[in-house]
């Protein structure tokens, strides 16, 4: 830190794509957590924590919603030379964590994981690099009750969070059954096959006509840019089509519906069979447990890009709508999603290990409550501040906030360098309910003055109705230094009932 | 995931230097956490969270220990070609995070965070490259009531953890009575203050002959390596000595004391009084808090190896033995550890910003509470299971299963696909309280049988002497299927009293 001349001075800045998180943010996602946690546990999932990074072979190819090898991810080489990258999602970890301890696990092995994941993505507005999901897998599970659980789990989160019956679906899919579909109009494994899918994926968004583009020639959005389509046949289109919309109407009322629609569009097929039987159980079992179609639905839409599920998927999607900074209207995605995937666990180990997962994607949820204004505001009270008006009498000031911390009241002495009017503006920053103030007055006489900033406040706002409230609730009082605990906690009550 | 020949099966592995958490490492690391919140938040600190990484040009080139330049970190390129670097601490970025948002911040700026924090270093036993910190620091607050207010909030600390008064000790000291003592025998600043630093730090660990001989020629340790020494004279060497153990004895019983000692040492050099000033102060806030030497004392071998240091620095040390598996004692170093830094911020704003702070190395913590036994054990009660003996009849145990939930009470049902017996063993494997039965003949009678497992095993161990006991409590009962969510609940507060 040499001060001469041509020191080096970096610039303090956030890396591209990350952010720093407030006290209120971090406070919403502490209690977002406790309340996924809550359900998790009463589910009887136990907590699992992998590190930030994983040897990069052992995290895999696949991206979630890419299928782009190697790319996506923040890497870096060991001093023995090995690649290791942070990891992308909880599921690569967990599907390593499994096979490394398979024989001595409970089987089925069931747990859950919070925490950052990080992507090497271009990041835009409200897309970060640094994320947090919340994930829970049911490993060695070969029937879909552990996929139907973790539906049912998904409504009991969000429903945690505030978010009421009616502004959610969890909206399920089985994979077997889009390869049924695509079976019985003869596409096969492969390019096509994928394209596909993509195109059904965005019938939420494009509607028929869109979808029907993408299936068939392509299609050239608003801006101009061109997607190349499926190159389907006009009847196979169609077949796909019926098929998209006989899960959509229909979905509103009854889940068996669906399934007889889907019946007929898989046809003969072994694998859209398979597919049908899967979710006939899991309609069985969410209707034993009471989530009717207001909760969970059957939806032909959800494809789920990753290249690994195998089996039912399902995803989490908020039906509530707002609108952006601009007075366009915002429509949540999905906030959470999960399936089957019986092969991953396979990568390390040669042999297939059913398995089922569902993750909440805290940070996107965090973000959507935000816009919907349903996040819980922060309710931790801002420190009782103690003024430090005479250097020389910092003890006292001491005693007086460890007299307050004892009693359990959230409280600090100002601790910068300034006179009275920067102490109370400090204070006035911080949302300090109270101050305490012992100048050379007060320490004469043995009191200390106690001023209630937010009745302070609230008085200078309607400095004319409200005379006769004033009088006998003064916004400062001088009290006896003795009586300081009694009489900020006093006044602490008046704001603060249930915390006094 | 080609079946066929030659397919890539990488090894499961956790990388070297890292670890997974199992759930109750995992629940005991979040109490503690916890614990230390209510600590830090009852002193006026809120949360705030930076990213995992760093721009590495705003990580500096300081790492806690060792003032190696650039090394000891993980980085990685950005595709601008920016250096990122995984934090080494939680300090660094908020460093970064004062510097960039320094006009909008209330001053003092009053903060905590936690969170995972990475050094590529050589891992060794209980040594790990990622470990959970919780940081508090003041920033913008020049005098030293914030860094004694550190001080008292890190006993609180231990003491809320389960620490008793007299297991621990937060040591004290002061960079600039080092500065005075060395200024006084003439060393100046350089590689030999540096060395006389690393010698006094040796005090606890190698006793007065071992640092004599680090402060003269060198010194050679039992595994025959050659330490070379800082090249003091005898009479040099022989007050720098007496200052050490001036902070020793003493400590015991009186901070004055040590004071006074010191006082003589750093003679009449400016920094040196200075110091003396600042611990004076310190003393008087410790004291008019009630803070006595069982819980805060003044050591003069804590000297911190961090170049940023420019003030007071503390460790708190626990003062607890134990013996490792070998039965060799264990010694604990200090667990956390902290001290004013006023040019950190300078780095990026050219002007000195004055700063304190303290961190609690939770890993390490959490390391020495486990091997003394100290830890929570886990307290939350593992699932009621309830078997799945009939695939047909998924639909009722999913009902029984939900009934369970929605009373609160932590369940699932079997989800793999063996039979009775392998679904008792995986229950007990569990450690489920209570499994809930119905089998062929309990659903012909209506009924379901619960098996009390904690009972089971209390019983099966003492066959013998209570036979009379057995018959009131049995471990097995047929109940009517209505009464499930009730008699679980009985069940569980046999073990569980508060819990039901």
């Amino acid at each position: 830190m040499n001060k001469s001349g041509k020191t080096f001075r970096p610039k303090a800045r956030v890396p591209k794509g990350l952010r720093d998180s407030s006290a209120g943010m971090v406070r919403a996602e502490a209690r977002m957590i406790a309340r996924i946690r809550e359900v998790y546990e009463r589910y009887g999932f136990d907590p699992l924590e992998t590190s930030a990074f994983e040897y990069a072979d052992a995290l895999g190819k696949f991206l979630p919603d890419e299928d782009r090898p190697n790319e996506g991810v923040f890497a870096f080489q060991d001093d023995d030379e090995q690649w290791l990258a942070l990891r992308y999602d909880l599921t690569a970890p967990l599907a390593r964590y499994v096979a490394e301890n398979y024989e001595s696990l409970p089987k089925p092995f069931r747990r859950y994981q919070t925490g950052p994941v990080w992507r090497n993505e271009k990041p835009g507005p409200g897309r970060f690099r640094q994320f947090t999901q919340f994930d829970a897998d049911t490993v060695a599970a070969p029937g879909v009750a552990a996929d139907a659980e973790m539906c049912m789990m998904g409504a009991d989160c969000l429903e945690a969070l505030g978010i009421a019956r009616g502004q959610y679906r969890i909206r399920v899919n089985n994979r077997k059954i889009l390869d049924g579909l695509l079976e019985t109009i003869g596409v096969e494994a492969g390019a096509v096959h994928g394209t596909v899918l993509r195109a059904i994926d965005k019938y939420d968004r494009l509607g028929r006509r869109g979808v029907e583009l993408l299936l068939g020639a392509g299609r050239k959005d608003e801006s101009g840019d061109f997607t190349r389509g499926a190159g389907l046949s006009d009847e196979q289109a169609a077949k796909v089509l019926d098929y998209v919309e006989s899960g959509v109407e229909a979905t509103q009322t009854n889940r068996t519906d669906v399934l007889e629609g889907w019946a007929r569009v898989v046809g003969e097929t072994v694998v859209g069979r398979e597919g049908i039987a899967e979710l006939a159980e899991m309609d069985a079992l969410f209707t034993a447990a009471g989530y009717g179609t207001d909760r969970i639905e059957f939806n032909s839409w959800i494809v789920r890009g990753l290249g690994y599920y195998t089996g039912p998927v399902f995803e989490s999607d908020l039906l509530l709508e707002t609108k952006d900074e601009k007075g366009n209207p915002v429509r949540f995605g999905s906030v959470g999603s999960g399936g089957r995937y019986d092969g991953l666990v396979e990568r390390f180990r040669g042999a297939k290990v059913p398995a089922t997962g569902f993750s909440i994607g805290v940070s996107r949820l965090q973000a959507a409550l935000e816009l919907l204004g349903r996040l819980d505001v922060d309710d931790v009270t801002p420190p009782v501040v103690v003024l430090t008006l005479d250097a020389n009498r910092m003890a006292d000031y001491q005693a007086m906030v460890s007299e307050l911390r004892q009693a359990g009241i959230r409280a600090e002495m100002y601790l910068g360098g300034s006179g009275m009017r920067a102490q109370m503006k400090y204070a006035d920053r911080r949302g300090s309910p109270v101050t305490v103030i012992e100048g050379e007055d007060e320490r004469a006489q043995g009191v200390v003055t106690l001023k209630d900033l937010i009745l302070g406040a609230e008085m200078s706002k309607e400095i004319e109705d409200n005379a006769e409230w004033r009088e006998g609730q003064p916004a400062q009082i001088s009290i006896p230094r003795g009586e300081l605990v009694a009489q900020v906690k006093a006044m602490l009550a008046r704001h603060h009932p249930h915390q006094a």
